[in-house]
């Protein structure tokens, strides 16, 4: 028998949360006068997503003891958040598929997918305007803007060999830990809890968000053990400086490093080029160095969780943060 | 000698205030990690725009007795819903080359203009949070999500001939007069108005964005007096159904009917059709019916500030209704 995940197990935990970030997700997603946006809206937040983010606001709230009801706004505001971010990196990465299903931006226009996301947005900060808490409002806004700020800088990263691994840092800071740790914190904030407590949340979100997008740049090459892993090569293609690349062109001999300025910076790609760039890093062992990475930001992430008092669910957050990285071997 | 506009005599009577604005707009475009944002914002933002709509929050602020420093944060943030709007809206015209029609080429590409919007937008939150008003923030986050639904809205209205002036109007208020009234209701809400002039300033933005935008799609054609103005016909050839095409469709015979669903419903147009179309809005008198409904609309603005005590800046509000109509002859 599969053990259940610690995610499923949160889920169930928070099951009656869960129903009410979705009853607000419907009611926000309505709109009387454009029919277009519920329909994009139910295309993606149906689409089966485990709803990570929001799940982490309701976790924070509940471990620091918060009994009102706007922790269901917050999760909702930062689930909407997500949403719009995808609708608009679809556009940005011109995908097709998402989870398995065309995307948007594909069964609609660019131009859909583009509006329905500022109305997303727009709507998630009604929400958080209705919980009433303008630190709740200073941190969500924060975090949106690093989002958008690590989305153009990984925009400006690509296909340029000189990317290094502070840069992607922040790039990853942006385009995933920083809803994270906003989705931790405001977890805290509404609860009104210590500024302690509030920043080891925070802290436990940036390193769980970074540890969960290393992993997902290195399942994009099959992971650490290439022989049994399934690649997608979708950043090789998209010539994003991802940590795997960064650690092989910084190995790189002569030769390797034409074949990197080809296939990265001139975007000149031919077939057989995803499986030498694997080769390449598979010699240089920086998939697996990669992995390290990851596991030590899950570490990271474990640490922050010691200045809070052992729950139940604060043992399913650290259980959540070994899960993350148990998707690569 | 041309006499002065009321928006330049806007502009120097709150001339301390713009500078003030443009230093904010200065700081908060700034990036850090990612050059390209202030690189684009600048493009746009330095293009000679009007600031007609940040001038509507310090005018209204002012005109409330407002002496506090926040009214220039959100004419700031005014300025950055506005500018993001236009960034995402070029996109909307990019997807529109795509059909083989040129637009000006004025950004960088597709992806910068979402993602640099997306960052726009989260600053003018961030704007808005530091002014520690909800109520600001109420009104500005409706405001954008009425934004984003009229866009929506006029996306999906386009090449719909059953799109009806009450449509339109939901539209317009969407992608126009939303942020007008928005702009001059934070003025009074920041200076702490009664709700009688806050209302009065929101009615009045409200109906001065409504007539903006009737003239701008009649300006689109030409004008009401065709034979002399410089038609773009912009929207047209986009298959939108403004005010002018909406009130000649209702107007149509059989074969007018024939005409309309070639050009805008299934949009194939040939050399000659703009011309035809101006021609049957003439026949019609549907361009001298739209200039009606913006004189009109013009006029309810103007009523509207029969509620605020006289003083220069409300005269000069009142010649501007006036001049925003006097565009078109």
């Amino acid at each position: 028998m599969k053990p259940i995940e610690p995610q499923e197990q949160l889920s169930s935990l928070l099951a009656d949360d869960m129903a009410a970030v979705d009853a607000q997700i419907k009611r926000l997603m309505a709109s009387k006068h454009a029919p277009r946006i519920p329909e994009v809206t139910a295309h993606l937040v149906e689409a089966g997503g485990k709803r990570l983010r929001p799940m982490l606001t309701l976790a924070a709230a509940r471990l620091c003891g918060y009994n009102g009801p706007y922790h269901v706004h917050l999760a909702a505001s930062v689930e909407f958040i997500h949403t719009a971010t995808l609708l608009h990196d679809d556009v940005v990465d011109e995908s097709e598929q998402r989870r398995g299903r065309p995307t948007a931006n594909l069964l609609w226009d660019n131009k859909s997918s583009v509006l329905v996301g500022d109305y997303l947005f727009s709507r998630s900060f009604q929400l958080m305007v209705e919980t009433g808490s303008l630190r709740v409002l200073d941190t969500l806004a924060n975090a949106s803007a690093t989002i958008a700020e690590g989305e153009v800088l990984q925009l400006t990263a690509a296909r340029n060999l000189a990317t290094d691994e502070a840069i992607y840092l922040q790039v990853v800071r942006g385009k995933t830990a920083a809803l994270f740790s906003a989705a931790t914190k405001v977890g805290g904030v509404i609860a009104d809890a210590s500024d302690e407590i509030t920043q080891a949340l925070y802290d436990y979100g940036d390193a769980l968000g970074i540890s969960f997008q290393i992993v997902d740049d290195l399942l994009d090459f099959g992971g650490a053990a290439t022989s049994f892993g399934k690649n997608t090569g979708d950043d090789f293609r998209e010539h994003k400086m991802t940590l795997p690349v960064i650690k092989a062109v910084a190995l790189a001999d002569e030769t390797e490093r034409l074949f990197w300025e080809r296939t990265i910076e001139k975007g000149d790609q031919q077939d057989g080029d995803l499986e030498h760039a694997i080769a390449l890093m598979t010699k240089h062992g920086t998939l697996q160095a990669t992995r390290q990475d990851a596991i030590k930001w899950a570490e990271k992430a474990r640490t922050a969780l010691t200045k809070i008092p052992e729950s139940k669910i604060r043992n399913l957050l650290i259980d959540l943060s070994y899960y993350v990285v148990s998707r690569v071997v």
